[in-house]
């Protein structure tokens, strides 16, 4: 379900391995399945919930994180007995509590790729997305190991690098990672723009500003999305964000040169933990 | 002065221009006037200031902003009286004033070049790094209209465009295109790191991010040096950026889709102002 970036690049991944048999791709525009069949992304295409999960032996949810908690009760209404479900959302808390209220008999295993570029939709699809990505799942109690294990399988036909983890450690450790850096992205674009002479202001920006126009340019209605479902995280880690920057508006302030060297090397520290893991 | 990436540059690419003829790279560190010598970016060095400039027809303060304060008055001391001396520092006010200050006479072209990559040094020289870069000169009422001629050709011949620009403003332009991105991206990676667990989360950081850690990377003295010469502008723009980060904040807290919706739009569309202009 869903025939955008994650959703066509996983079907495409699939049918190059050789893991699925037939892939029907379900989603609400017209125009989306159209680039969906003719790039030969899925054998065919619905808009017809029931018809397109009818028969599924696994249905991935490639949605935005509120329509995947809105579509899973009404794809446990369809599915056959056996199928399992899983989805690609970037926040695991609320959709594993929906899941397992739809599979009380676990069935439903909840995964995030870590993979993604700035374009979306179909056209962006790529068979090599996840090669190499790390693909997490986060299995609640409730969660059948055998439906772990098969869905674990499937992600690692498409490339990716399994790795289990807790829901609620994970909607922290993406507030932090994912969350963070794109609210702080959006917040300065959003500076820019609003101060005196903003659009004067760009024509000079040079690295500094551009090194964040990526992820500023992401889809406004996924990440609102994902800020609101993620709220609580969020909040925690933008918090410390907040004091961070302030400390920093202190020391410049003050005039305090060394506790200003003191934040802006540990910052580097942070980068180099970051790229020495990379 | 100075033979890093930006007088090492500049030193390679007017030498292979033709617009110099000898070059004599002064500096205090003897291994970077090795490393200079070596790759043949200038014809000779010293560390002592005197000899270096004696005869010069043009001086290029390329050290960072604190630097180029205190140097002023030492080189109008030791140069002749015909000698134009140009600086390169990412902050223009107080440097124009010294400058003005030490060479009464209107020989001082504020300069900076909007060119720089990562890596810093004499080994990061590159003759191509000021091809199409913008060259930003901020004369006063007391500089010298055919000091800024002449000044300006070499900045052109180097392959920059120059650009001219009220000190004052320069300044508050680059505390909003430059020095903010700084600092936001030098505080998020303070947080991530002191956070709890925080090298466990840095393990699954993907693009969001990456994208900052380049910025992050930078010289943590120079830009120290940077935020507290620029310490009005870069306070000011500062709270605006708290305020934006505030309001997503509280939208996020009100549960406001909305509101949150207007302000990822509102940034979007500042990138895609961006991307337009360059």
């Amino acid at each position: 379900m869903g025939t955008g970036l994650i959703g066509g690049s996983l079907a495409l991944a699939s049918r190059g391995a050789g893991t699925v048999g037939s892939v029907v791709g379900v989603g609400r525009s017209a125009a989306s399945r159209e680039v969906a069949r003719a790039m030969g992304l899925v054998d065919r295409t619905t808009d017809d919930l029931a018809a397109g999960v009818q028969g599924a032996d696994l249905v991935v949810l490639a949605v935005p994180v509120h329509e995947i908690v809105r579509l899973l009760p009404e794809v446990a209404r369809h599915v056959g007995a056996t199928c399992l479900v899983t989805d690609v959302g970037s926040v695991k808390g609320p959709i594993l509590a929906a899941g397992d209220a739809a599979f009380p008999d676990g069935r439903f295993v909840a995964g995030h790729p870590i993979a993604g570029k700035e374009q979306s939709g179909p056209a962006a699809a790529r068979a090599d997305l996840f090669q190499g990505a790390n693909w997490i799942l986060t299995p609640s109690a409730r969660t059948r190991a055998g439906a772990v294990e098969r869905v674990g399988a499937f992600c690692r036909s498409a490339g990716a690098n399994v790795v289990q983890m807790d829901a609620t450690w994970h909607d922290e450790v993406f507030a932090t990672v994912s969350h963070l850096p794109h609210l702080v992205a959006f917040a300065l674009m959003d500076t820019v723009l609003t101060t005196e002479r903003g659009e004067e202001r760009l024509r000079f920006s040079a690295g500094g500003l551009r090194d964040f126009t990526r992820v500023a340019g992401s889809d406004p209605v996924m990440w609102r999305d994902i800020f609101l479902m993620n709220r609580e995280s969020v909040l925690r880690v933008l918090a410390g964000y907040q004091q961070a920057l302030e400390r920093l508006a202190a020391a410049i302030r003050d005039g305090d040169g060394e506790a200003l060297t003191d934040r802006l090397l540990q910052a580097r520290a942070a980068r180099e933990e970051l790229l020495h893991r990379s």
